[in-house]
């Protein structure tokens, strides 16, 4: 019951995060030249796709690593708070890139703010998974050991490949909302799960959702056991 | 279970942006002449309750549709992030168009932002039921074979109905927000659900909100089956 | 299920609408000196807290008035969206309302926009009882029929009520915004279910909420029968 | 059911409250300059982040204080909306905070704003607790009855507590920023929940959330019953 109701509010936060995502494209300044206007506002539009991309993956991963957690503990639910905190803040660096894009000033600025954003979010899912999965303290009995330690791997990696992109972003901005947009689709696809010999025929659960999804910052082979 | 935590996803996303659309009508700029400020903003009163009325109508077809489907996979959920991303940024044309008409700059490039932005929703809507009918990947058992060939072609012709709708934005802003009107209150009212012969006992479930309802972009037999 | 679906999606919307009317109190425009520019907000802040007020009693109203249906049909719906439509709607009067009486200027016609939405939102009520209780379309077989008439005239007396609190918001702003709150505390206090003779030992069902409570815009009585 | 429904509609409330937070951190000025003007904002982003913990934390101390009542009334749906509205009103002195102190100008005056709000919200929780436990009124006959007076007791030293706060205000903003930190660190590192002699092996409930949960204006204690 209780984990049940931490999820439906990060559920509810993640649904308005990633709705309130169409304020960060900013108004016309005037309507005279209408589709200049909106034609210079083509940062905005790839900056609010890619962080639509980003938060609905990341809804999707959340969804599955709750799965796996046998219970919710005062603990976890801090660090989830911290998770989310990192999830509503990205509306303002996405505004910021998005309109520093349009505007060419402050494009590095702007990316690396975004990607150091996106730097503290990716440790807050590791912290989260360490604190859950540490001692297996929260997971489920049918969490198999042998996965335990490869996710934590995937979760590092995911770690390490967030703090590289902030390099990224430090050399050009265009490139960094590229390599977002290719990470995104990379968790989206899950290639691990997807690896030769991954596939099980699995109980026939009707529950598709839980198995095979891979999502922003974490591993995909937590979710094969929600 | 994850069909349903879908679906309270995406019912929190569409309520959020049913809402967010009241802050696409421009604040008064002053208010020592407030009547004719109001009364200059009908346009931005006129978009927000279309607008209003399309998401409205959607979220009652998302649920429709969603009932004819047995489960819910990564595919189908990345289709839905799709639609739901055209949805949440519906309000962004809305305020754009709105103001536009209320200044009588720019009409026509703000009616056919809108009028693409909805033809890219017609587009998600078809892509989300083709994936998810097609060779009956997710449909329920119940839902009789007969209506699928008919669901599709009904899909498609609303991808044409939205395509055409640009060309109506080309022409006159005015007559495009009639059209989009006109199209909600016409999907609104169902009528091939409502058709001679189509009227049948069914059981008498309480459930009358799932047969019958027709919605814009989306062909009204399908709420036969949920 | 339906309906507790549609009644979701109707809660997300109240509550989205109530959480955003804080964004209708401007911003302070200096803040050399602040604590006069807060003061001169107060009556933003007066319009936010009434309508804040009403849109919770009307939640509460919704929940109570969907307790006495026994299922949900189109018709149902699209006048519930009516309903949803000029609830969220009312932070825009609100925002106007506020700003108008800080500047002293514009408020009779702040006040009259205000009062025509909060009448157009008493007739939506109206309309969805006349609809839902007509022929006892959608009632429970519990809710006795000489309530039925009751509520109906009580609900018209709403209608009317509202549409007098247009003419006095033609009178002064000041006078209409505490008639607003006279109005919410009366609801509130459901002085129909609590006069003498109406309280019953019920059953002990624990569920207080839906016994005796009465709300802007809706007859008390509706209540007793959630 | 009923009483579900109020925590689902406050759910929603507390998580749509925490996303707008976000909108308050003001859009940078320029873009020239944009580094400096993203360090400049830092009392916005602190600000923020304080009132996303208090908010986060007080929705975990909601849900277990419900988690204390058999039943809700109408009295106390009427207090739980007072406490609601000076939640959702909490993103407003939040961005007057964090601008003010990153101007430099009326600091004072919007930490005493600020102060005053929670202080506000402290005395909503403290009559929603008196409403709820006096005379056992709504709580759970599993609630013992040497905890209710503790609990009166340290609901009592919150409002004390929020109220020697203002004065905190009064003397330096920055001071008063750390101590609502402090404050919020301090309810949820829980105190009174993990003295000496408390810990209980309880039931293998796996409810761990809610033991030992402590809030921001709550006392620790109520949460070991929910």
């Amino acid at each position: 019951m209780n984990k049940s109701r931490v999820e439906a509010f990060s559920d509810g936060v993640f649904a308005i995060a990633i709705t309130l995502l169409v304020l960060t494209i900013a108004q016309p300044d005037n309507y005279k030249d209408l589709s200049h206007q909106l034609a210079a506002r083509w940062p905005s539009l790839a900056a609010y796709v890619v962080s639509f991309a980003v938060i609905g993956i990341m809804w999707l991963n959340h969804h599955s690593l709750f799965g796996s957690f046998e219970r919710i503990d005062r603990g976890l639910f801090y660090l989830n708070l911290l998770l989310l905190l990192t999830i509503t803040f990205l509306p303002y660096p996405t505004g910021v890139l998005g309109k520093s894009l349009a505007l060419g000033e402050g494009t590095r600025t702007a990316a690396v703010f975004y990607a150091v954003t996106m730097a503290v979010n990716a440790c807050a899912w590791s912290a989260l998974w360490l604190y859950a999965s540490g001692r297996r303290r929260l997971l489920k009995d049918s969490f198999p050991e042998e996965e335990r330690a490869l996710a934590t791997l995937l979760f590092t990696i995911g770690v390490v490949l967030y703090a590289l992109a902030v390099g990224v972003a430090f050399l050009n901005a265009y490139a960094f909302l590229a390599l977002q947009a290719a990470l995104a689709i990379y968790y989206a696809l899950d290639p691990v799960n997807r690896r030769p010999g991954r596939r099980r025929g699995g109980p026939a659960s009707g529950d598709e959702l839980a198995g095979g999804t891979g999502l922003t910052n974490t591993p995909g082979r937590l979710r094969r056991r929600s």
